[in-house]
């Protein structure tokens, strides 16, 4: 980790421990001990390297009241999810923090807890970064590192018409959750909560010989799906009666279907199958990773390209076939 | 590029329009046109991979008032000195920004514009990144990705006591030019304020082989100098009269400089270099860049550890030999 020339020198025996005391934990032999001006980091052999990077600000992304080992995880696990998406092995991450005053020693120390879990359970290792100040909120930005075998990263262009849309896991527990903690919704298990703060991304899955294309889902399952289908030259149909739901999302009544399947915060990764390969699908209904079987849903499918007006790329139908309409630029009516 | 989810849809288009137009030019083959989740990057064959990330917040370590290509140019180039410091050879780099909304459109078209003639220059281009709203100043976070032979990376640690300490360039122009920007300094030619904005980073030098330890100056010489040192667990001793001035920080007078010695924003190469492979630096006084000739100046020798009390480390002396005194936890009097 560097630091900044602006920053005073009476600074930095404080900004030094800070780092060790907070870092030097996660660091792995990439990381050259946080000593030296940059990791050094030998790729594995043969291997293709996948890379991301994603920021999340106080107050946009988290809260400072939010359980500072949570806000590690999730930063962690939504680059992670980006690995995840492309088929892709976790390597190491780095990260650099804009550092305002208010927030303490002790909040960063919670924060790199959550950081030491995750990097553990999902094997990766901190290889650097920055720390600086900044009169505003906390900023946290993470680099993640990630290696694929040549030619089998899964990429978002792929999929032709006739391909099925398939989705892990279940979709709009996080956007539900975001609205648990905000007090609109009931959520006495705390799963919705759970799903919001600490998402789990699909590492391990074997996209490779199954999806045609795929891509993860942050901006919620609409307008992600939507992406997918634009980038290949396509239009996709969702059947909304299809789109997995929780138990705990089935609760919440079906007033909430909107946010569900808009409000994003899922990270489980959307994907277009081949019709031949999608038989083993249907047998099986979930496919193993190294942290667990995950569920696969078929929830629509890809079609050449038509003028479909406002939402070009994507429309949803109810369980009677009957298109759905949207409003806020959005999905509007169930 | 990927966007968080708690950003309302209707931001969308002009938040994928906003990358396309400032960012996709710099797109290189790793970034996949920026459409997916994460780049792919085939590492060149045979060599290890240096990382770094370093992160700039306005009002820190810019103002809005600055060019905003210069802005652009100084945070790539200040992570090109940490690859430099290493003499590894840049293959290209990730970008997250925490935008505020009093920054406008055309600033960030300007910043990628300085981004985009210094990656020509330097031989790297964008993988890819984030961006996303903050409330605050503006949180600019860039990771460089480059490679070396392996083995061949110079780290902070291998220097030994009788070493030479070497610097490339001249020393304190950056903190000067902070100065006259500042109206505290005058800067007729300008040359202080451009080295400020735009360092040069020592990219290609041929430090594998000559060096034993190596790092880049961003903390200030006295400062780096004392880290050097005390990662080999030596102590250095530089002499003030030998530290190369540039015309420009030799005119600001003698009171200027403490803040050339311990200012920082030098981004030079301070090196120990054993004593066998000195006389061929001797002789040629610089070295062969593919950016040019880069002089280099012996400025001190490394020295078996010894307390020095309050800077262990590092101490400087006069052209008589006598220990400086130095004041605010860094250098007092000349």
């Amino acid at each position: 980790m560097t630091r900044k020339p602006t920053a005073s020198l009476t600074d930095l025996p404080g900004e030094f421990s800070f780092i060790r005391r907070c870092f030097a934990g996660l660091a792995g032999p990439a990381a050259l001990g946080l000593r030296d001006d940059a990791a050094l980091f030998t790729p594995p052999h043969g291997r293709e390297l996948v890379l991301a990077a994603d920021a999340m600000v106080e107050n946009v992304h988290f809260l400072p009241s939010d359980p500072p080992d949570t806000v590690g995880g999730k930063l962690l696990r939504c680059n992670l999810s980006d690995l995840a998406a492309m088929g892709a092995q976790p390597e190491g991450w780095l990260l650099t923090l804009a550092r305002p005053p208010h927030i303490s020693d002790e909040w960063f120390e919670a924060f790199s807890l959550g950081l030491k879990a995750d990097q553990e359970r999902f094997g990766l290792t901190l290889m650097g970064g920055d720390t600086t100040s900044t009169t505003g909120p906390l900023v946290l930005s993470l680099t993640i590192v990630g290696s694929v075998l040549p030619g089998q990263a899964v990429q978002r262009r792929g999929a032709q018409a006739g391909d099925g849309l398939w989705v892990t896991g279940t979709i709009g527990d996080g956007a539900l959750g975001l609205q648990a903690l905000l007090g609109n919704i009931p959520d006495p298990s705390g799963i919705l909560a759970r799903r919001y703060r600490t998402p789990e991304p699909r590492i391990g899955l074997p996209l490779y010989g199954l999806a045609s294309a795929a891509m993860d889902v942050s901006d919620g399952l609409m307008q992600d799906a939507g992406h997918l289908a634009r980038e290949n030259g396509l239009s996709v149909t969702i059947r909304a009666a299809d789109v997995p739901l929780s138990e705990a999302a089935r609760a919440a009544g079906s007033s909430w279907l909107e946010t569900c399947l808009t409000g994003g915060d899922d990270y489980e990764i959307l994907m277009a199958v081949p019709p031949e390969r999608e038989l083993a699908l249907q047998r099986h209904g979930a496919l193993q990773t190294p942290h667990g079987p995950v569920s696969l849903t078929r929830i629509g499918t890809f079609d050449a390209a038509t003028d479909s007006g406002e939402q070009p790329g994507v429309r949803v139908i109810d369980a009677a076939g009957a298109p759905m309409v949207f409003k806020r630029g959005g999905w509007s009516h169930l």
